[in-house]
């Protein structure tokens, strides 16, 4: 035992005591106490029929937040990564072709992950901030006559929504299935789920769902099921095999992996909170939230990086001003007051700042306090607004 | 919004109260309070120095725990299956010589990726319960001359332990690596990583470490991280690239995915948990544990299914006596003291008990608690010992 003797001896470690932050960047958020206690609360086992019960209850509460009524959902039991994963492993078969509208960094990974897959891919780029719009969506699916169509709804690197309709229609008349990263946009804004006519939408728990990161709550369509159930080669991961994972979550309950169960817990009550607020407050309490930041930071003389008609309530990117470091502006506000926001990155790096008012934190109050700090952060670097 | 008021209408769902379980299965287990608390501590950003000392401290209990200073530590952002799939598509790349030991449920999981992943794949089969003695070991390795060999350490399916020695020293021979799954031995029974000569392995959380499910540790050895370093095709899986993890888990700490905060939290406490009580101790304390629960089990006139030199401390499969309905037995226990134990499954289907003698439940009070509740439940079926 003298390889293990050692290193015991000399870990020594202080208590876990995690700084006091207000998250108001793109994700982790804030997590409402509820959520906290509902996380720390004694498991059970995964083929307990209470633990059957809290995943049938997370899956008709995912599918609340989805608003889809004629869809499945399941959840991932990994971060949105893991869900974006998911959604192409199980819908994207080697040599399939694969169009995805890039134009920011997660319709990147999207192709990355595709690559890896053995996918033929078709890239629709754009500068990063852009969106698409009815007409090019058309042109370009029927142009490329895919089998998987990729968009963002809400792109975190860039601020920009996306809207799924006019991509949707086109895809389903090609014959294609329509996957949808709904990582930033699920709980924050619509992602009306059925109307839009997404088939396979992956989201995560720490943005718009306000619970700590760690699983992925996906919803897939009919059409999407089907053509699941209609494949014949295995996908390559068999972690995220989706027909595993609905007959463990939802059919014969039959192990297949050992669920986060805290996290569930978790996740069961965030969904609550936001069914015992109302969807559609909820969504409304955003749209305010961010009309009264907008307004604040304009004030200040900032420029949104955004037009105001792409814009996502739950996640903003601001245009860093000339003469600024971003990173000491960042630097100081977690310092200081403890707030984290995050910067740009790819072809963005150093020239914005994205700024999170999601969950607890979209009230005027919260608002208020932020642009407060921001306002103090910026006038440290010599910005005077 | 139509499609969404309606289910919201009619979402009612009771405060989360799960049921008092005595977690007496072969996962998840019991969990220290101590760990609970750190579960809902609040969350900073995945990128935050403070959590990026937690992962740091993370890795250094987990190597701890695997018992190596030459390898390298990372944490899966999944269960244990996820770090069983990482160490698949990390190591072994299509058309590789893939020799698994076959003898339980989990080298059919390995095997079964490992085909996922292209492999050309060789099984050396033998009856679940069975394990392989150095020469059998040593000659499959020298015939298959493999690129990856994998074993099973403690198959939780059946109850045996598998020495590794042989398999690791016959396989570096042939210039081979190997990965050894280590979900139900860490922090239960030895792994001694670096004395064995594992190159890859994998755990989860909820079993010898006493917390919730939700990551996988995993020890790769210096040969492992050079051979991945010099690979030069993409993993299939982008998630589980251990490349990008090792990259933000301790290298630049540039984004991969955002980390499940809470879960390393409570990981990182329960590891210290560990640390306190001292591993050998905590070793000791599983074999006592063990001794007692056998001594009890036998005195009840049952027989154990795997032979003692066989056995794992911390998990054990009782065989079922004719005439008993396992799966009454086990409604029996859950329904009136609240005690989870598992029935067997594949060949041991109906055969076994899997019950788990770990974490805070290895100790005599419980031991005997437990073995009082199994005779009255299997006095119930009708068993007389």
């Amino acid at each position: 035992m003298s390889v293990v003797e050692q290193p015991t001896a000399t870990l020594h470690f202080p208590p876990l005591q995690p700084p006091k932050r207000y998250l108001f960047g793109p994700g982790p958020t804030m997590v409402d106490p509820r959520v906290y206690a509902a996380l720390s609360k004694p498991i059970v086992g995964h083929l307990d029929a209470y633990f059957i019960q809290v995943m049938g209850d997370v899956q008709q509460l995912v599918k609340m937040v989805y608003g889809t009524t004629d869809g499945s959902a399941l959840v991932i039991s990994g971060t949105g990564s893991a869900g974006m994963e998911a959604a192409i492993t199980n819908f994207v078969e080697p040599a399939a072709k694969f169009a995805v509208f890039a134009n920011g960094y997660f319709s990147d990974r999207l192709t990355e992950m595709a690559k890896r897959h053995g996918a033929n891919i078709a890239r629709f780029e754009k500068s990063w901030g852009e969106v698409y719009s009815d007409d090019e969506a058309r042109d370009f699916i029927r142009r490329e006559k895919p089998q998987v169509v990729a968009f963002v709804h809400a792109e975190t690197s860039t601020g920009a929504l996306q809207k799924g309709d006019a991509i949707c229609k086109a895809a389903h008349e090609v014959g294609a299935l329509v996957i949808g990263d709904c990582v930033t946009s699920l709980g924050g804004v619509p992602v009306n789920f059925d109307e839009t006519g997404i088939d396979v939408a992956y989201s995560c728990t720490q943005k718009g769902l306000s619970c700590p990161p760690g699983l992925s709550p996906m919803a897939i369509s009919e059409r999407a099921m089907k053509w699941l159930g209609a494949r014949t080669t295995s996908p390559r991961s068999w972690y995220l095999d989706l027909k595993l994972i609905h007959d463990y979550s939802t059919v014969s309950h039959r192990y297949h992996h050992t669920a986060p169960i805290s996290m569930f817990y978790a996740l069961r009550e965030a969904l609550m909170v936001i069914v015992e607020e109302g969807i559609e407050n909820r969504w409304e309490r955003h749209r305010r939230a961010n009309r009264s930041f907008v307004g604040g930071v304009e004030a200040l003389g900032l420029k949104m990086h955004v037009p105001p008609e792409h814009r996502i309530a739950n996640l903003s990117t601001v245009r860093v001003p000339p003469g600024v470091d971003e990173a000491k502006v960042r630097k100081h506000l977690l310092d200081g007051p403890g707030i984290e926001i995050a910067g740009g990155f790819g072809p963005l790096a150093g020239k914005v700042f994205r700024i999170g008012i999601m969950g607890p934190l979209a009230t005027e109050e919260n608002v208020q306090f932020f642009l407060r700090e921001f306002k103090k952060a910026l006038n440290a670097q010599g910005y005077e607004a």
